[in-house]
């Protein structure tokens, strides 16, 4: 198991649970920012995994992926496994407009070409994604981890809330688990005046509203979510997601924001600057250990994902 | 332009409009069930069009367009243009359990090592669709034309309903377009008592509602919407789709339903026998054949659907 | 070990010498003839045998196998091996006039792309297919199972017709096996007439013929033979061949004809509406069990061709 | 067009019956028997002819080949097209045993990877081999040349005779064009005492018999027919076939054989010690010119082989 | 032709010399460091140059150029033709190290995976990287712009200066041009003291000396060599290179070195505070507005670089 | 382990030292040249390593390598490596000239697309040759036997040569190793009168040179060297090299100069009229056995080239 520089608290805590060391290896950069990786260990026909999240720096990070597996396929590595716990670019899965690329597949034909054997991700996107790869891709799912820490927490009469169109399904599967009723941000333009209006399509009056999404990356979404969610009566606001992107003043937001708390996991390391004591983080090292040690093993990875 | 057996009327409307003659091609079927493909003009060179769709009987209408995509490769033909209305397989994009197959990308690699150079398609059942070729893929889309529809028919007071969450993209496409609120049918499954409760999120009372997707199937998932949306209070109810594909008695549900009229394009041929006076439908050759002269043109394909 | 649907009995019939049980998996087609696959147990770094015949009807059955190999790479199995005893389109081997497509050809790229790591095969129409693809391929040869029944009858004064060009070599060898002198039909279209001539190429007078092909389609060929090594004076005729194709009215043709008895393979399964008195079948189970366990052992697969 | 070393001969009389100049290039061996190629005019974006047949010496010649073809991919070729009058290695199209090569596979994949982007070739062993590529094969047919040379001699009472029955298809074609019956050349093992019989299947009694085949290696095969045919009582023997492998002591055997006339093309360039008086050489230069025309202005080939 | 962030000024400048505008398109980054790229002009079915130098910051410009590569790719673009002026990653060319990767052949898959169809670049580190590619590549060099300019000086007496082995062949190529001998520099480690010895192989003393490197990066190699050449007595020290990549301190290590003066060329965009009076720049652009022009038009490249 | 024709001493030698019997195959050729290849004992799922330089006669050499990698990879072989102790074609690593291939590559590609897993080899022309293999390669180096040759030989005041700058970096690291200076001989064409003159850089006078490159071919540029090398004063030349190509006189210019030994490897099979009592040679077959074992173990091969 080899950690790269994206994740290295993720990286150290998976490593603790199964109870060995992270292989030995060293990525630095010259000083005009080329990427040198130097494999200090025989790994030759050897299973190996490398934790890489591709979060920002998310092309320094897909670089360093990429380049790490070159190095293993060179090395006669026997199998090589490539855990991206936050898949970057991953919003970037269609042509929206016209001349756009599909960066999403751009990526998933890199990891292929450089010599991946097999993917092992979280949430991604659009779970179609999937099928931009040849190599086997197993999508394990955060939302189970979200479910039972608001289960534990034991809030009375939940309504799960989708921010937006596309994360009508997460919070359909959380409201199953949960046994919640399901409401919808749906925001539209006048075509008069060109202000925006933001609904809320179902009931949250009085209700404990969680807010739920894969990821949160400038918080405008779930922030505006939220206000119309507590505008429409509900009496707390949770919110959860898999993905802390937060760029810019997105913590801020958050914290200026109704919610009164936000559960978000370790997929994507924060930095110190952008901890908050309203966000609660929750570790994915024991499903992804999990998933390594059956992988190994040959056992099915499928009770992890279903 | 080449046209195989699974709606050869579109076809032919196709070529009237373009003032061409379709290429001349025998296609038949062994006695054993194989298909024989024989190419009687020369392509050498050519830019060729293959029409398409690959609906009911889908395994004989893929495999019959992979042939005929190997044996034009072998030909010489000059570019290969894949026009396919209706993309079956689509609803397979995404392993949704372990150990199934992602077909939709199966069908897309098998069109590529056949030969393919490119594919015209109609609202794929996920856009990411696109993303799973390597070839260049222009993905049209029907909403513009069934909201011009609707539009001419200046319906009063419209409200546009997303039968399930995999066509709120969809709905709220249409919705700008008519300037329209928003509806979600959300359907949940009682954890005590096994009940399906069926919620409609969104006001539709007093309304014109129209429900939309961008297929029918059995018929199911429409015509329950539609009765969820006729007890909500809706005045009148329309219903609109691109893939007609009207399996089983999927039009007879449609009958005995509340919807009043639903409105289809010609992406799939439509028997005789399932034919009725509520359905409608919209040709879509104006749209496939303007896509086919700009392509052959080297114009831009973008004004389409933009 | 997975059996598909085209030939439910003879993978039946193999698991049973194997001792072993078929692996669990539904193959099933939604209302509008999509085939969906789910594989129901885990087959993670597992080596796994799909035996599927793409008989009639060949387009589903290429289909599903393709689904079912896209399934089981995407479930991560060690290595995917294909039991292929009939090889549907293979007579479409080669260009035989202009722009037609080598679907056999085709066939074999589509395998390779969703995944096959190796195919099992039995009498290919032309041997040559063997090189259209770029894994391994085990060829089987149902000749010497036909020799040893016809040497277990112990028929005097023997004589091996091939009745046509392309089956000579065939008939030389089982002439070979049967020590047998070798007769070859040969048909040829008088140029002022147009009237068709069926010569006997070599002594058929009074002696046992037996005429041999990879396959009977319409029965037409075959009976034809027949006639003419009948007319010829032959004393009592035998037929003999791998793939009973069956097509239209062929079993009818052979009960009329002067075929005493036809010996054929359950390469691909006879509905009960083909059974005929006429016609014995032989089973290549243990023929094909032999091969899967020396491949599955990796010992020499040779001993069973040669 | 450019010429390699395996026929500057045949090279030449296409270069001046199309009225141009072969392209400049150098082709040389370094002392160590490396191969050194120097295209010597600008080729970028032009369409290229490469004649070459991949006759003695074999792997010399296709060295050639790959290596030219290599130099005009990367000297940006626009279309590179490789005629093969004679395609070497065409004799290993299968496993004959097990663990033995598909070299004629292997060529084409070598043919293919290197940047072939169409091959010409003529009479292939067989015809299957077209399927081996993913490229357009145009595959030209020699018995037409010889038929018309047989129909200029105005032979009475023929008949054409297979020296084996690989090559029956090929006496059929041309047994068709002259309206002549077949026979066909069958060797056996006696079991008891292991000696070979030589029968002629079809009579040729007071007959012109005209032995075909594909191409003439070692004479052993056509000389010992010729010895069949005459010992059965033919009047005069003649011989063709495409391509004049002529290994060994082939003309000496032929010199001493019944045959007549054998007729053969120059797609292999013939050494001056191997001319004999019994050996009438037909040119091909006019169909491959004919061939090259029409790739070139994109006008169907299908004349040349129907 | 479209240029991307790595070297605006170039571009612009080749831009002019053409004649032309720059194609339009937007790249900008979203917060949280993902590219994202529109193409606001038609590209269908034409030639377009990509302009895009992989200098620092390296693996954002490469990720630059890959989703360009794309996005044009999707767009139906007719050739894509790559210009990078300064290929980075050049010098991890082969493992020097077990273990290491070879990160200039991973760079020239991902080019090709993502689609280009042509490479244009200017003294890769290693000529043989060239080979890395299946697409063409048009090599272009700096040593006749450098031998032109050193040339206009009329420096009396000159010596070519290799300032390690790596760029002997670049010093023995300007030699040539400038009739003038060759000097090599040769570090090498006392094994008893570990102290560095720098020796000068070959006579400088009295003359001019030009060292001459491939690029400069942290400028110690070239002023170490500087001041060898200084204390073996050269009379005055020159120095030019193509690539100024020029990290770290580089320039003011130039500044303090005896360097007169150090030409460079412009395939790097030198940012403002890296310029010197030391340092002169040559452009590029019109060798590769020549080369683009000659591309475009299908003329040979090759005057350019011969 | 399978040995094929080039260098069948080399391979004896190595099954000795490992105590195992070369793997049973014919390689033999038809008449006409064709190379007909046999594995004669089932290799299906083994590991294989197959011995063959591609040295004179190269073209054959090569394509037998290929054959037989076919022959392996269809008879179901487990892994395929190859070891090529001289690789040739490697001095075309680069387009010298415009409108050249790079044969080293099209090799390298060669090889992938037959079927090889792996390769080793040694001393590369160029180490960069590495990159144009997807698949591991294992670049042993001859060096470090060549200087322990040296060391062992005890040579006073030792000088190492470089014969031309290609060879320098191997030189400098033969120096390291002996802990010598350097000197490299350099040539010059006199523009005025087109003399060519030979220049000595670096101290040689009164010392023990050993010049030092990876091949001698036709041996003019070593004996060049130490005509040079002796002129300028050196009290005895000893030379060393990787691969005795020596082609043409070689051994006889190499009688005649002033070279006192050369030290040489087995790696091409020296003829018996090439031998010398000049010519020293070592052999690698222990270092070769030593990579066999450690790739067969999965131990780290790098300590045998660090």
């Amino acid at each position: 198991m080899f950690a790269l520089n994206s994740n290295p608290k993720l990286a150290a805590e998976m490593a603790k649970l199964m109870g060995c060391e992270l292989g030995k290896s060293s990525v630095s950069q010259f000083s005009d920012g080329e990427i040198q990786i130097h494999i200090e260990e025989s790994v030759r026909g050897t299973e190996v995994f490398i934790i890489q999240s591709t979060s920002s720096p998310v092309n320094e990070n897909i670089l360093e992926l990429l380049i790490m597996i070159d190095a293993l396929k060179r090395a006669s590595a026997g199998r090589i496994n490539v855990v991206i716990p936050y898949y970057g670019y991953g919003r970037q899965d269609r042509k929206a407009r016209s001349r756009e690329p599909i960066t999403a597949k751009l990526v998933a034909d890199l990891l292929e070409v450089a010599g991946a054997n097999r993917v092992v991700t979280m949430d991604l996107h659009t779970a179609s994604i999937q099928g931009f790869f040849e190599i086997p891709v197993e999508h394990l799912i955060g939302v189970p981890i979200l479910a039972q820490y608001f289960m534990d927490k034991q809030l009375e009469d939940p309504v799960v809330v989708a921010p937006h169109s596309g994360s009508i399904g997460r919070a359909r599967k959380l409201a199953n688990l949960l046994d919640a009723p399901l409401a919808l941000i749906d925001r539209r333009k006048n075509t008069e005046n060109n202000e925006i209006t933001v609904d809320v399509l179902g009931n949250v009056v009085g209700k404990n509203a969680i807010i739920i999404d894969d990821l949160i990356d400038t918080g405008e979404t779930i922030t505006l979510a939220a206000k119309a969610v507590a505008a429409n009566g509900a009496k707390a606001i949770y919110a959860g997601c898999t993905h802390g992107v937060f760029t810019g003043d997105a913590i801020y937001k958050i914290e200026a924001s109704p919610i009164k708390e936000l559960v978000v996991t370790n997929t994507i390391q924060l930095p110190k600057e952008k901890e908050s004591r309203k966000v609660t983080t929750i570790s994915v090292a024991p499903l992804l250990v999990e998933a390594i040690d059956r992988i190994h093993n040959e056992k099915a990875v499928s009770p992890l994902f279903e």
